[in-house]
């Protein structure tokens, strides 16, 4: 019976990952099937919290709050990020899939840019308590140019799942054919097995 | 010559207003007609700096970066609202026509709370960095309990323009017949002038 | 094995009722997985058939048919509900989180309106035969002035499961403070109490 | 300058008719652009007032309450149609490309089906006060049985234009070439032309 | 226990069948609840090699890819159809109720045609390489008025399952009544009969 | 006059370009707004009749039939591309921002992948007849690995402008900082200018 009910919620869970919608939905909110208890908790994340005591990144970190972390988002249509970049850090281009980005600087100064699908690159220093957004499906990044002050952006998204497709994983740290790459980049193998070996952390 | 132009903006202004949606957008973004130069500016909003000098607030305040006040966001659907909260102040029951609402508690303690179609209360109290999802279309308040500290808190919104229905004034600070609410309401018609009285300023 | 199967049922019904949405759908309707027939009485509802014998209402009633009563509306986008007022009787303001109303007065007058998100009020006295749209999310009312007759309205929804949201009862017939609802209102906690108490049915 | 507004005013006419969608609107409301003063009027209709002093119809009828005689409903998602069956009258096999249908029949006796896209016909004999829901893009008929009474039906569609497709009149009442409508219906050019005199009044 | 995994499945089965929908997803792709490998295999579809070695069709035939035989266009709102007129051959008059179709010949000429909801009819002869749109929902139909060549088409739809309305089937093969169907037609049940025969291959 | 009718004209152009949207519309299909006729010519596209008599390609190539090539698609959700690719030649890893892609191969084999926003890469080797659906945004790329023989695919969108977001233009031949993307993709600048070069053909 026990193995049976496991299996059960396990198809569940797949179905109800897969299904999920941002579209309007047809009740107020969206409990999970293994969810018993519906109060204000549910409605509540508090992953955010680490950030207070949380020593300064050395590296460009983002803490998500997007469907996976806070299931009360399925069908709500909104998802925050938090960015934190150490002085001289790049946020590498990247696009979300599922939805425009509103990023809002809090704290620092940031480079930021997207292009477009004329290949028209737009950029931007922000400053303190300056907002950028970045359209649907567009490569975009940010840099924080300063040398000695962190940056700090909360950015919102119109989906529960934005989704991220970063720039440099997808193309140079998967097993896409060396000489595929090459051609595509116009450039040689050498070049191409290079990058690669740079973001596998091997040079 | 310069009359008719006139006319011409002014219909495609009104034009402009009433058509723009938030369903996907068959563009990378959308520039509105009278925009000439399109850059990074374009996708910039700086309207938020002012928060960063502001004195503290002595009544609830919000600052918004709908698609009214940053044009970018036409198309985009994702919008902010920063809500700054004195000690013991309020933002009074309200509903979003048009988007969930992502709250992040940046600074102080918050009591926040919605109501279901089926009439159920939803509470939580939040502490600074926490996150709460008000679900589109319900009423719902947030409170500053405390007596001393402001609270400060950034809330995302699915759409480029959410929409506010305040409950106060929609129902108590509009024309709609004292006899019609008292009879709403289910009390005298002076309970209701009275209300309608206080919210006007006149009490 | 029964037990198994209720447990499979259950789950499935929580699941089916938190996922069902207005968008499009990729069938001709759908099947909710405990029905095993489906023909024509799967499409029809009857339930509006007590209308014809019923005495006369002594208070606003309404009578809906949307998803929970007719399952077969889901992924439909239409629903309707019955509206009958005795005479001097109000439907209380209150919005539809999920759909706009066009109401269809079908028998004697009513005074309607609805405020925008601007908070102006937009009113009418309608005549049997007049329609009226109240557009989604914002707050309206209607009432039978007429002292001597009923008023009957069919309002017709463009979502399967419009929702209501009561203001009197999501915002003085829930347990939300008495303190905050009195600084919303700009009254006191006695004028606050005294609202509670009529709607609880206790004045 | 008059032929120059007028040029402005037809161009736009145009463009507002092509470009109007049932997806959520950014907007509370749409006012059409040669709409300067928007009050309660403005959202209600008084189109169906007619049908009051109407003498009985001698051929089945539709009186229409959608976006084109009812601006209102621009971006609403919701529209009308009465529907007046005389005895032994027939609404023919139509489709509505835009939307579902659902029909309340508010007096006399109806007989109604549609056929899924497996080509399964559902059918059901109405009662005053049932109401039937047909789904959207699917061919459906109503017909009145009655040989002494009237039957008359209100329906809800979800969309503010949900357009009709006479299969008749779009199949054998446009210039089709009989000999492809012979070689679909697998049948001789006598018949397709004789169905074809009898829609157009000729037989 | 296998009788239970049985269940589990087949009410799983219902249950997705039902519930996709073509709107936006909140994840990359779909993957059935009963799949356990998901790699390049599931993304491809290889049912149209059958065309490559199939002899000369003698009638209309079209294969289908959409989300039935290819899974993995659930949630992609896109799918293909492929259709082979033989010399003379129609693809008699239907609709699509989920998707506009846009197609591309192949190979010969093709003679094609639509009717909008005003009851315009809408024609063009292709030649090889050409394209035509058939907005979603409208009656429209295609003809190979070639004796001697065959006509090779592909359609693109908009929707993982756009789904076929065949205007002959569902109105003339079907038991519809006879007596309604003649009212509908201007016709006699003479006629209709005849049409009903020849459809069901009895004349 | 004619000045004046020209600037009307303009800022109309930029208008509808940037309005029009891929969600339902409430019309049978939209006219531009300089279109005087609407016959059947409106609704073909004869600009793919070039592939028949066109010379065998030297680079791979796309004739693309989306709605700035086909203005009819607009709101029909649906366009088509033609990919030709000569031996040894690759379309370079790209996204389209606002539909998936659904390949079918109608001529040669071809290496085909993708990889999902896990960073999961999915591969075939498709063979002439086989489809492939590349998931809406993310990163894919398709190679002719045979030395001899072109392949030719035409690939169908669920959006009248999926857009194309290319890897190689959008982040190496705009002017993002050499230092920056150095940064994100962990190799030197050097290496970054080098593929610069290669893509503006100056290596």
């Amino acid at each position: 019976m026990k193995t049976m009910f496991l299996i059960v919620v396990l198809i569940l869970s797949a179905l109800s990952e897969s299904m999920a919608g941002d579209p309007d939905i047809l009740s107020d909110f969206i409990v999970p099937e293994d969810n018993t208890t519906v109060d204000g908790n549910f409605f509540t994340y508090i992953g955010m919290r680490v950030l207070l005591d949380a020593p300064e990144a050395k590296t460009f970190k983002v803490l998500k709050a997007s469907m996976a972390e806070f299931p009360a988002l399925n069908g709500q249509s909104v998802s925050y990020a938090v960015l934190d970049f150490p002085p001289g850090s790049v946020n590498p281009p990247h696009t979300h899939p599922r939805a425009s980005e509103l990023l809002f600087l809090v704290d620092g100064t940031l480079e930021v840019g997207f292009v477009d699908t004329t290949n028209k690159l737009f950029t931007q220093t922000l400053k303190t308590g300056d907002m950028f957004v970045f359209p649907k499906g567009l490569i975009h990044f940010q840099y924080n140019g300063d040398k000695k002050n962190e940056a700090l952006a909360v950015s919102a998204f119109g989906s529960a799942n934005a989704g991220t497709v970063s720039v440099p994983n997808s193309v140079f740290n998967t097993t896409i054919d060396d000489g595929v790459l090459a051609l595509s980049f116009k450039t040689d193998v050498y070049t191409i097995q290079k990058i690669k070996a740079g973001l596998a952390g091997k040079s």
